[in-house]
């Protein structure tokens, strides 16, 4: 949103209780988009809290927070999601994490002939082995292709997520995979980062620009977590090799030797997420 | 060398022996960088051979066809890489396919204290399961890398290759990785097909170009076997998520539960990835 009005040439404030926008990402990463919002224009509050908003004749006048008072026309809050399972809840139907409807590999809830796919409906993290509530379209579709399978009478199972998701803010792409720094240490795993600064295309290429690279991989077993990218246009869809690798369990060892495309307009010989591995490879090993 | 010399306004003709440019794709898919070719002003031929060049007063004044002679002023012969190793056979180390040297995952040769890898170096196709000469700068650099870790007393291991390639003709993005049809037919192996067309971002986001994917599934196991890519801006990059489920031996159906990442400006909810590994899933059941 704060880049759809920014581009209409509005003044747009963005009040974010955090540290650094986009908690999805960990705080180090989170600056990078901090810093690009500020680039484009938007005057950042971090570390504030949003209080109310003041209102005049039925209308809008400003937005109250912990620290100040922002005068606004238009107030958009983004505040969350939640599943909206309070009918599947009193109709005795089991809720899981967060409130989401408890739902088996095929979609089933635990109440013969109900099925559930979508927001409203948990998911298995393949990487935490944990049931989570992510409200994501791709998600959503995935899952109401396997219900409408097993209801049409055919078999299909979905397997789980890894925790993949894609945004872009004007000219910076952002994305993630996997766990994040907190969420390991919140299962009490512990893990070194492999992070990189390197170039979206071959550093003399033109328009070869920038992106950040930090992978997450196990202490010991070495096995990717999760990963992280910030940066310029063909940046963000690198993370789909890091979700591919964590369905398939790979270490960062494992995917050093990844056979990634390369040609100058596309990368350097090393793509930016080799030579993340490699780092997170490395400080496995204490070698940097 | 075509789309320099056409971008810097030279008349570029290109003579070919194959019924399609780039034998690395199948027919179909290099009919389309034909295409490509010649939408921006390549005149080709194909089915043609070349037979040799008219000089005058030491200086090239045509090529010279099976078909026809064609008036130059610069000819360029682009005939295949062999590995140069006549040296090392001379030497007795052992060679291998195509007369590449052979090496273990170590990078050793046959021959103790020797060591070879690059574009001199067999890798090991790890979908074929047969000794290939691959000669990329990814392959050189990851080879190099390995054999540089055991020369300096240390322990590494390159597993070996899938046959990612990459390439860009001005606006087309050309990709392929794993085995193409002829290949899998001279394994004795049989295969179906999921090839899609589609775009590289949502449909209704601005700038969503075409995309043709194009995937291949062994039949009865559903294993991946390879995929091709062809299409514009953003479509060449995605062969990557096809090479990291190669390396993890997924089948198609693995793949269409990938957690890929999604949001408009990058793809439609499904991805043009998940889209041709469906259609490859679903000829495999004849349920298309």
């Amino acid at each position: 949103m704060a880049e759809a009005l920014i581009m209409r040439d509005l003044d747009v404030s963005l009040v974010e209780q955090a540290s650094q926008v986009m908690n999805t990402l960990d705080p180090d990463m989170g600056a990078l988009v901090s810093d690009a919002l500020m680039h484009v224009g938007v005057e950042l509050f971090r570390e504030e809290t949003y209080k109310g908003i003041e209102v005049s004749d039925g209308r809008v006048k400003a937005v109250v927070t912990n620290h100040r008072t922002i005068p606004a026309d238009i107030v958009i809050l983004g505040l969350g999601v939640r599943p909206n399972t309070e009918l599947a809840g009193r109709a005795g139907i089991s809720l899981g994490v967060r409130d989401a409807i408890k739902v088996n590999d095929r979609m089933q809830t635990a109440s013969p002939g109900v099925w559930a796919a979508g927001d409203c409906a948990e998911s298995f993290h393949l990487v935490s082995r944990r049931h989570v509530h992510i409200a994501l379209g791709t998600i959503a579709n995935k899952q109401g292709r396997v219900a409408g399978i097993n209801l049409g009478g055919r078999y299909a199972t979905f397997p789980g997520v890894v925790g993949t998701a894609v945004s872009k803010i004007c000219a910076i792409e952002v994305a993630r995979t996997g766990l994040q720094e907190r969420e390991i240490t919140s299962l009490g795993l512990e893990y070194v980062v492999g992070r990189i600064e390197s170039t979206t295309r071959a550093s003399y290429y033109p328009h070869a620009g920038e992106i950040t690279v930090k992978a997450l991989a196990e202490k010991g077993s070495g096995k990717l977590l999760g990963a992280q990218i910030v940066g310029v246009e063909g940046a963000a869809k690198r993370i789909d090799i890091f979700a591919t690798a964590l369905h398939a369990g790979f270490t960062v060892e494992d995917m050093i030797n990844l056979d990634l495309s390369y040609a100058p307009p596309y990368s350097g010989v090393w793509d930016p997420v080799h030579l993340a591995v490699r780092r997170a490879a490395a400080a496995l090993t204490g070698r940097l």
